[in-house]
């Protein structure tokens, strides 16, 4: 971590002006850079929606930078006491900052700096689980956020993330979620810790794969699930597709030849989750 | 449409080296602005599986730029060969160049300029047709695009496009598309023009909206469909909401409040050739 975050005192709130404060240096660097993500364990999420549902989940907030339209917003203001309560820095800042800071045109009220939170593979508690997508190697950041965001939406337990992955943590990622981010577990592991935990597993590992000869509406989701999906280009890597119960297909008709993965692993999550998805 | 691209015979061979030869800056204009779309009726798709697919399905074709990797690799000689004998002008380019057009770090081998298609509403024929999506004022060309790829892959008829949009022919639509951009039909209207047309439709209108009170799996689709998508941030107008037969609501669990729109059109489509998607 770098010294600017251990400069100032938490919990208080601060007016900055100038660009080439060293603390939006710092928020500049963690939306730039993974690099700084990993070595602070902090990242950036944009609006007061994702702000609100930090607060909410009680996920923990290094500083949030909030605008002029903010500190007129009863929402915005009472995600920023909370954050201030919880020791965060309260960053009043202008247009232009927030602008510069998560590099868009027209930005957000709010932007938060929080801690980043992942669970270990060995809290996975298959007695306690529904389904838990399992992303192998996933490259798009886009792609992650909208599947965790869809994990949630199905009531998912959470997702495990194989081998080097896409940042999760990206704000590209975390602007995909829609703040499901902070509502949905996240195990980051290798392929190796990962076949080692799945030997336990009690219920059905389905993947989808080129090889997968059943349908993926035939097969009998009962749960705690492992959902496995592979890699955007690539696939499942032979060692994770030879672990599964069940190698399905999604037929398709047309001249497309694949689907996008974050839409694959929705038609997969809604048909686990078919039975079980009340009126 | 500017001089430049008439300033050079068509399905001849050129060699370019210099950034600021007006074919690459036109192209790039094709990349960077929707205006330059518009105005020419051209636009840019990267790639060589895309290039195969422009030339199979027939596609007019201005310009193909081709790397040093390109001109060795039989299946993007073949799409040149082709793109040539319909007319086009070969670009024989270095990789910066085509860095610079698509605005990528690592560019494709081939880089094509494609001629806009779009079919009429009058065009859109109840008796033969299965699903259409209809997107009302879609935002995002990601989304967009990969509708549309969906679109393709379960045997849609194709895609209607209602009021404002992003633009189809943008660089990431087409790049979501993943090449089904050409083999889907196009359609742009009014949301007027769509209103009329939709007067007509013998078959079911569905659409998803916070006001439907039916299950998404309890309605008989029974083809020909219009699915109606509404807007990322709004959903469908009331107009368009009111032209429905069935407004549906796809149940979700967890706390996330929405699901990403081109995930939502994948599990209705998924649903509604859900009885055709042959084993």
């Amino acid at each position: 971590m770098s010294t600017e975050f251990k400069s100032h005192r938490q919990g208080s709130v601060k007016q900055i002006t100038s660009h080439s404060n060293p603390i939006v240096k710092e928020i500049k660097g963690l939306v730039a850079q993974r690099k700084h993500r990993r070595e602070s364990g902090l990242f950036v999420a944009e609006g007061l929606k994702l702000a609100t549902d930090a607060m909410n989940a009680g996920w923990g907030v290094r500083y949030l930078a909030i605008g002029p339209e903010g500190r007129e917003n009863k929402m915005a203001l009472e995600a920023a006491a909370k954050a201030k309560a919880r020791g965060a820095l309260i960053l009043e800042v202008n247009n232009a900052i927030l602008s510069a800071i998560t590099r868009r045109d027209n930005p957000q009220m709010v932007v938060g700096v929080y801690e980043q939170k992942t669970v270990p593979l060995s809290a996975v508690d298959p007695s306690h689980s529904k389904t838990w997508v399992c992303l192998d190697r996933v490259r798009d950041p886009g792609n992650l956020g909208t599947v965790i965001r869809t994990a949630d939406a199905v009531g998912a337990s959470g997702i495990i993330l194989i081998g080097e992955t896409t940042d999760p943590f990206a704000v590209e990622a975390v602007r995909a979620t829609m703040g499901s981010l902070f509502h949905m577990p996240l195990v980051r592991c290798t392929s190796d810790a990962f076949l080692k935990f799945r030997e336990t597993w009690p219920g059905p590992v389905v993947g989808t794969h080129l090889r997968g000869t059943k349908d993926y509406r035939e097969v009998d989701y009962r749960e705690p699930v492992l959902l496995m999906m592979g890699n955007e280009q690539s696939g499942l890597t032979d060692d994770l597709a030879d672990a599964c119960t069940d190698l399905v297909k999604i037929p398709q008709e047309g001249q497309a030849d694949s689907l996008n993965l974050a839409v694959a692993t929705a038609v997969m999550l809604f048909e686990v989750r078919r039975n079980y998805l009340k009126l």
